[in-house]
């Protein structure tokens, strides 16, 4: 009897230590641990994720044109006059920006999708490669960083076509996917990218979930891009700080996987190699792949596979908003 | 004896595991918990609420003009070329945006005031429907998306008359409060409101309750909006992440609600299709709203109701600032 | 000696419980209570204190010229035109701000100095005397809210003047501490002021203490203000969230009170009657008041009581960096 | 046999005991304790550091031109009309700012780099003393607070040499490196500080490492300077919180730091007089280099002791970018 009662005691005690070694260890991980949400039972991605996440990677530098947005063109020098620590800010993008984030994919087994513009190609192509040969995506983003909203069909035809070729000839990967610079297509730009046999562009921000619009009868796909979570909101380098970013990141995550239960969600992400290629940004980037490991069925994926995934699938929503562009 | 000895043992155990456990799950809900304020004897509400919010929902997607303020609005196309990814930007106001707002609405049972454009409304008469039919308020936001400071009187009846018909007819519900655009009204404003039936405006930020002010000597209601509870501060979509907003909610929540227990307090807040109703910030919303529901008498209410429920109570404070407009 | 091992047992348990709850306590106060500094041995203010706060309280709401800063003020209306919403937003500073920071003060038993604008004082004279019957000091602003910097000597002095008595008549308090316009004076406002028999002036952000700066020869106390503890940088009402505000009065309290160890310190804070006048401010204000509460030796003052005590301390340092105005 | 039962029981509750307490401390200390990496086992560095971390502070007060930038400077004052709160705002460098920072300096034994403007110095030579007589490093700045780019190759020449004799004459040390105004160097910079016999310039932001460029055929040393980690991203004073530089720092250290454990980085910070010297910012700084002290292999460093570290060193890259400016 007495042995019974002294077990009680250790076992009381034992389930102590446990209680308060446990609880504490919610506070350990994040300060608090999120409860995990039962998988969902109807899929609504044709891969059975919850949600998508689609990481994009702009590779863009050393095709800057002089006076490109930077932390120093807020107050230009004269034409012609070259702005050197403004220049040697880009050229961090390619020494260490977009091997950081090589880098970083790596370790996480993730596969993103680089718009790649050919003129930094050309300057860099060792780095362009080595995008490629880590198993991402190649896209296109124009010959130069330059308006493409201003051009005519030929000309746009021309800026886009002698982009991929470029890259291609590089990497050996031609480009499915499109992203204009500042997103800012032209009119003509879905019939320009199907005549070049494109499957996908990304410079829509009217959705959560990628969609089919039809460019002259047939299926295009759009993967949607993301001002929100968007590495370029620091474009001017203050007022900011990369705990904002995460903080949007995770608020931007809590829902979209909520909804990822009832409805196919995507969550797409963008960073630039001068930019987002920053160790503070990375470590941010680093913290969220974390976060969102805490959860099942969230699946990083390259945008040219999304595309080919959805592109016949019934249950992908169609929006025909711009067709009288497209016709 | 001994079995006292013991059983203080085990006792002392046990509170141990409970105090333990207690402390930390004061941890586990948002770090920590707030002491629970005690019910007011006296309520300054005719409904005996503590704190009434209310939560605005403008619908103004497809209404906007060419070059309406977007990410894109600082730097401009040419007039006449269309800006694709700012209309894609809009878009994502009724796609998503109106939609998310109101599950999240109808999972806490919370009805809200949407102010609807009337082209808003001709353009997705669906949305504005739906907006109806989970018993929110539909106020008037003009005909279009238009400056209304500058019309005069005839002019801006019209303007004010034509949106509140074009919209009824949709939604079968005829509005009696009003909100204009960015807030501008014009002298004669209430005036025209008046003549139209209108009980309440809402372009005011001059109290923290409703308040009466005169209209040709008549009770008109003003149910005071807010810049600070208001997700137009990230029109830009930079400098800013929603965790700011949560706070900010949080700070002003804190300190109406300790003000209401000796006086009559409101809190507005605004969410626009296409940024309140992205995920990071209807995330924001519901955290906030789980907060407000640790506290007793705190009531989520349409303004049209709050309207209804002063416009007769003694207790409603008078402000005839403007009595030179409105005589 | 079976007694004693289980009492051993009881008494551990007891520790654990007491260490347990001890620990936890501490997050349950602000995340991690602050370690007590010892009270410092030698005092550098005469009254003993080891930090003085001193907050000034604009009250400017009325007073406010046709198109004066607000979030409105971006995109002014034509001359001429009321901008009803921008005049709401001042008259909050009057219906709410002022009565809701008076309240703050009162709870905690802070005096503050209150720079008063002469029309407003007019416009609002309840107001100016709820804040003199609160034992707050009333300090000059102008006779208008208006450029002081480009007035000639004669002009300045009945602008000053004009204000001093406006505000005295109806307070029963004669100004002896100044604060300009958006802190600009001209080159010979310290000359007026001490013409006129001031004590004081605040606009200068040279010092974190109190110091004299001579003017014709004679003794002028030189209160310093801040931009940085300044309720002022959320003008626009954007950008920024209160959360930020209180993280920047306590990082600057941190470091000004260990300094206030071993050298005189004063803090600087300042409040607009319709932006920290806000729920959200004020509540971070509470907490920032609750959080210099938890250290000995913090003393709130109002500026006319900081410039006698040390307007002939030997231990004020003297600073004459702007001699060749004050000669 | 009951003993044995018994002492189970003691042990039991205290190990209970000492998780629980160590449970708390993980929060305790920074609320999540980081856990330790191992320190790498080959050197990147010369001196075995896994991290090498070294702080800029400008001393430029008294060497600003009528209108620089300030609080104020977006409202300028009338050319020839004096912004007395503008000056009194650069004055706080010299009076509080620099010294504040010399304490936290000494108070962890970290030297840092010190641009100091040639008339700063001489306005203030008991500043340029003290620094010097700190233990820092005297960095050059130009004689006067002025643009650098548009002087020709004469021009520059001298406007180097002045400030670097001035501020030699006053703290008996010789730059051997330097800062440009606004990092912007004239094409011809790199030669003229070559001729000048410099060791190192920091106008570059394109590595997380110092690295060589060859000047007319010689090695010249540049350790990359910081816009993310500066707290001129505070100038304006708005939109921005101390907490929010100390997540930048923070998030930049972690990544850099575990990146030190296979490649050679440098962790660049820079403060100046008037910004980085104000009592928030330190507290920032205090409590980032706390962080850092939990690490193992972190090492602060002035610039030019790193520069002759890695200026003969096979390992440190060599980068050519410029090169058809300094040959």
């Amino acid at each position: 009897m007495k042995y019974i009662r002294q077990s009680v005691l250790v076992l009381a005690s034992a389930m102590l230590l446990v209680s308060c070694l446990k609880a504490n260890d919610h506070i350990k991980n994040n300060v608090i641990k999120r409860k995990e949400t039962a998988v969902p039972k109807v899929k609504y991605w044709p891969n059975g994720a919850q949600l998508v996440i689609s990481v994009s990677m702009q590779f863009e530098t050393g095709g800057q044109p002089e006076g490109a947005e930077s932390p120093f063109s807020g107050t230009p020098l004269p034409k012609g006059q070259p702005d050197l620590p403004a220049e040697s800010w880009y050229r961090y993008g390619g020494n260490e920006g977009i091997y950081r984030m090589l880098d970083l994919w790596k370790k996480y087994d993730i596969k993103v999708t680089s718009h790649v513009v050919g003129t930094a190609a050309e300057k860099y192509p060792e780095i362009a490669k080595a995008i490629a040969q880590g198993g991402h995506e190649i896209a296109g983003h124009g010959i130069a960083w330059d308006n493409q909203w201003d051009k005519n069909y030929d000309d746009e035809l021309s800026f886009v076509k002698d982009g991929v070729d470029v890259v291609a000839k590089i990497t050996g990967q031609k480009a499915v996917g499109y992203n204009c610079n500042w997103l800012r297509r032209s009119p003509h730009t879905l019939k320009v990218l199907q005549e070049l046999g494109f499957l996908y562009h990304i410079d829509d921000l009217s959705h959560d979930e990628p969609f089919i619009t039809k460019v002259k009868g047939k299926n295009f796909v759009v993967v949607p891009y993301t001002l929100r979570n968007n590495d370029i909101v620091n474009i001017e380098g203050k007022h900011w700080s990369p705990d904002q970013f995460l903080a949007q990141l995770k608020f931007e995550f809590d829902r979209l996987y909520e909804e990822g239960a009832t409805k196919r969600r995507m969550m797409s992400i963008s960073f630039h190699d001068r930019i987002g290629g920053t160790p503070a940004m990375v470590h941010a980037m680093e913290e969220f792949i974390k976060y969102t490991r805490e959860k099942q069925g969230v699946v990083f994926m390259r945008k040219d596979n999304i595309a080919k995934m959805v592109i016949n699938d019934p249950n992908t929503p169609v929006d025909n908003s711009e067709a009288k562009f497209n016709n």
